[in-house]
């Protein structure tokens, strides 16, 4: 395991938004770039030929709910997660931590690391900083994500910089433990993928001189990459905006810089103007299974009865199949009919829009003209939440 | 509506059993034909282009379902089924009564029709011979059914002869107004497809000599091709089978014999065998939803635990997007995990192997090797029983 599988390239800057590309072990992933979530292995709803067809590049795993199902030493026995699902192109899996936090039951936070109960079957487990190595080396993810204390909000400063503290001293012991697997200390774990990246994540709530510490404390551990975490969980839309801008220009420049868990397309938009890199979020999907489509004049919610005799497309400015092939009032009519079929062409085209608007996002930045678009992209969005 | 949009084709017989096509205006089926059936508009799980892929020349559509929901009207007026739903191929669509018999409440059958509340929300309605006609006619479907009465089994011979010359009679009903709406009597009716075919059901339970009344009755109406109903409601299936031989070979030889909701893949075969030319089955889109996987070699549940570590496809067999691309580990997994993507994939095998085996049957008769054909097939079959 050697990590060597990993390189960022940056191709070129518009403002302080970056065009740039990197490479892993199963392929270029172009930057700015949105990983669909694959929860389980499966983005919910969608084919992976789907997912290549709107354009994805990469997807994200949830290291919590393959560990628990099917477990992550039978996938590693199936050669890893690429292999076991199916997709040849990139995966970062997250470190399962979020998921202990906000699904798991009755869990327990240690300076060891997290005890909890499995939401599945209530049976106890232990989440280290070490086991978040292994099992994501188990999986053979492209980027690894260490383990971090999830913050709730709000947070007092005290909390906030005692968590902060605890998820960069977790961070060093999980790039321990990554380096003794590169170096062939690996006491039985199956390394399923050996050129796979580890990324830090910066915490320190809504205090950006938190931000700050840890910014510079994750930076110094080296990394292949940086998260900023702990963001969209309830702060103003403009807090988040503001760390985000504070913090990404404290990251490595030549690394890419991951927003963890957002956003909606405008947060995509505002924070490629601020420096980041990538983005997941679970948003397109899931909105998509409840009717809520995103379109370049609006956000719709397809069960709305003024579709039911609507003959045109979700989307006229869309090239998806869903576009292509169906009108809203069939759409309408496959979800109030609760039909299978409406969420998979619902998340098509989300996803076919977030995708599409992530290439216009590049695009501008190469031909430096990011801040006309992200005005016109912001004109557009505002309009969108009318309906929504 | 001139009905001359329809025409059948016999292209060879091998013993009983006949290739052939047909066409319609929208587009030419080859048989012996499976149709997947798109209940509310839409073959569960599938999107129309996986449907195109598996190979299917028609689907089926459910009357009741789409009189209630989005209504027949309502469809009518964005210009028929075939392109409110996106789909340019040829559509069938039952009558509406199996499911007024079988789905809806309250329901009170008399000389005139039936009289039922809707499952979805208990509103009042009353399906009649002609009522049938005129909303088939505004889905505006390649082939519509007629209404009949749907015998309950096991059912005397009285109660048989009772129903099935009811059934004649709502027949020549379904003719007289299909032939008055031919005619430009259409009061109002918004005819979608005035190349529209319509056939008759043959009935008569399990008692052949009412079979036969029922079969030269209804071939006396003049329809464009005739079906056998009233089969596969419990009747053991060496009884369904000798129904099946001695009724096909009284109905009219030059139009297209439809076995209405049968089978499993012995069915296709044996039935195939005895003459038939149309099927219709919701066996490999409702099984796939549970987790049963027809293959080449056996009928498996995925959700088995032997399957948790087999990487193997579903079927070696098949060249399917889901054989092709996933492992049987991975189908488990998304099985148990109750992920979407699982009655996708599944499905589309599923629809895959039957439209397949309708490839395989066609060539067979072409070939004159169909008898071959048939005695591996189910000495293969034989082999599927052991794991269902």
């Amino acid at each position: 395991m050697s990590g060597n599988g990993f390189g960022f390239t940056l191709h070129s800057t518009d403002g302080v938004a970056r065009r740039g590309e990197f490479k892993t072990p199963h392929g270029l992933v172009q930057t700015p770039a949105f990983m669909p979530v694959g929860t389980q292995g499966s983005v919910k709803a969608m084919r992976h030929r789907d997912l290549e067809e709107a354009g994805a590049q990469i997807i994200l795993g949830n290291t919590y709910h393959l560990y628990l199902r099917p477990g992550d030493e039978l996938i590693a026995r199936r050669g890893g997660l690429h292999r076991f699902i199916g997709w040849p192109h990139p995966i970062l899996t997250d470190s399962g931590g979020y998921q202990v936090f906000s699904l798991a039951d009755r869990r327990t936070i240690t300076e060891d690391g997290a005890e909890f109960r499995s939401h599945l079957d209530g049976s106890p487990h232990l989440l280290t900083p070490e086991r978040a190595v292994d099992i994501q080396a188990r999986l053979g993810s492209d980027i690894a994500m260490v383990l971090d204390e999830c913050l709730a909000y709000p947070a007092s400063r005290d909390e906030a910089a005692r968590s902060t503290e605890r998820s960069v001293r977790w961070a060093r012991r999980c790039r321990s433990r990554l380096l003794e697997l590169r170096g062939g200390r690996t006491d039985g774990v199956d390394v399923s993928n050996a050129g796979q990246a580890q990324f830090g994540i910066v915490q320190g709530g809504v205090f950006q001189d938190l931000r700050d510490e840890s910014a510079a404390s994750t930076a110094a551990i080296g990394f292949e990459g940086c998260a900023i975490g702990g963001l969209g969980v309830g702060e103003p839309v403009d807090v988040m905006y503001s760390v985000v801008a504070d913090t990404a220009r404290r990251l490595p420049e030549h690394q890419p810089r991951y927003l963890m868990g957002a956003g909606t397309p405008q947060d995509l938009v505002e924070c490629v103007a601020r420096g980041i890199d990538m983005f997941d979020c679970v948003l397109p999907t899931r909105n998509a299974r409840n009717g809520q489509l995103f379109t370049s004049e609006g956000r719709i919610n397809i069960k709305n009865a003024r579709f039911a005799e609507d003959d045109g497309p979700v989307d006229p400015q869309c090239g998806c199949y869903t576009c292509r092939t169906h009108s809203r009032a069939y759409l309408r009519h496959l979800y109030m009919a609760a039909e299978m079929t409406a969420g998979a062409l619902n998340t098509l085209h989300n996803l076919s829009f977030y995708l599409d608007t992530m290439q216009r996002i590049r695009e501008a930045i190469s031909l430096r003209t990011f801040d006309t678009f992200r005005q016109e992209f912001l004109r557009s969005a505002s309009r969108l939440s009318l309906d929504s």
